[in-house]
């Protein structure tokens, strides 16, 4: 599995995966599921996908390659948000088309979902989750976020924590707690992650990052966080039933 | 679906169970998933269920009229914890000869899984989670705490909070702090709550309590944790990453 969140709040947009692939416990690789499209000035695109591996790697491939819509239209040149969303939504059912029969001849399911969220110069920051069927949904001020792989265990603290007004930097440690959540609790998520932070109206990436296993400032996080987690539970108060 | 957690520490047993069932989200109802046999002096057991409310109640059935094992052995009268277990997995195992093949050919699975704890006097204190297949396995040291149902909302609190030696008062807020991220991220668990806590080596019930909606001390701790949950990330410090 995977786990990838987006948030768009007031300031702008953060992206933050994981890097773990398995096919089996005996197959763990580490690979990209942040891919970044950018002209400075011009568009800021990032797009972050679960599911099988072979599914995503080819969606991602007609993308650069412009096969999706059979008109050489790609993440770089399509026109609105909106457009590019239904460009990733054409790339899966492309691939859907060419491989899901295969697949459920050997009793594979067709899964995929990805997160694409950025911008285009004169348009709107926007935030799309786009299903394995190529249809999508979009974040919205209420629910600020949305979420791919095994997001059960990293909801909890978003809900607790975001909405539209959270600064950018508060968000990422959102993002950032919501992640350790997940990586302590399920090994089907794994360390390097990837960041992506993108300021509202900046039309270029704020910052592209690799969360290592040795990264100082996600380390001192995870340690506040557990200490914090132990005094929150601390300071309840003990129930006065009696047993 | 359902959310119960049995947590079995040093000094005792918690058990906690929502109350929530629905077939669709036009038939939502409270039912006890949360049933202790007792016996002061000679055994405390309680059966937490979850999965499909017609095979989990007819389970609880069996176990209650003797027509698990086919000689009228019911929990109340088993000799061990572990011939609890496998008397709870018999009964399991009959329903699924009963009903299984008409649900099948309804599209309905047949699922079914139940975390069975307590003690028989003369032996240890014991806690079990039982398969839909009748087949069991048990909490250790290593790991207290067995879950059915929605489980991965409430499983990083678990995680970061619980060992053998956490004591039953900080247990038993954890096992409502893991409840409370339950209800919060997902609608398919739902208040009121069932409570039981087994203190070690009593025989007899220490606690059982229905949680609801009013309930001071929940509504209480639901704050405080908020609170605290939100002094727990504004303590993290920012990452001096810049954008």
């Amino acid at each position: 599995m995977t786990y990838c969140v987006g948030m768009l709040v007031r300031e702008g947009l953060i992206a933050l995966a994981d890097t773990r692939t398995n096919a089996g416990v005996d197959h763990i690789a580490t690979v990209t599921k942040l891919h970044v499209w950018e002209e400075p000035g011009e568009r800021v695109l990032i797009l972050m996908t679960a599911g099988n591996l072979a599914i995503t790697q080819s969606v991602v491939n007609l993308l650069d390659e412009g096969g999706a819509s059979g008109e050489g239209t790609t993440l770089m040149n399509v026109p609105t948000m909106f457009e590019a969303a239904r460009l990733v939504g054409a790339a899966v059912r492309e691939i859907h088309r060419r491989d899901a029969d295969d697949l459920n001849r050997q009793g594979i399911d067709f899964s995929a979902s990805f997160l694409l969220g950025g911008q285009i110069a004169g348009r709107r920051l926007r935030l799309f989750m786009v299903y394995a069927a190529g249809n999508f949904i979009e974040a919205t001020p209420e629910t600020p976020y949305l979420q791919i792989g095994e997001t059960k265990y990293g909801k909890p603290i978003i809900d607790r924590v975001l909405s539209f007004e959270t600064g950018l930097r508060q968000a990422l440690k959102c993002a950032l707690l919501s992640m350790d959540s997940t990586l302590k609790s399920n090994i089907s998520a794994g360390l390097p992650l990837d960041l992506a932070i993108y300021p509202r109206d900046a039309l270029k990436l704020g910052l592209q990052r690799r969360i290592t296993e040795d990264d100082g400032y996600f380390h001192g996080l995870r340690k506040t966080w557990r200490d914090g987690l132990a005094a929150a539970v601390e300071a309840i108060p003990d129930p006065d039933w009696t047993w």
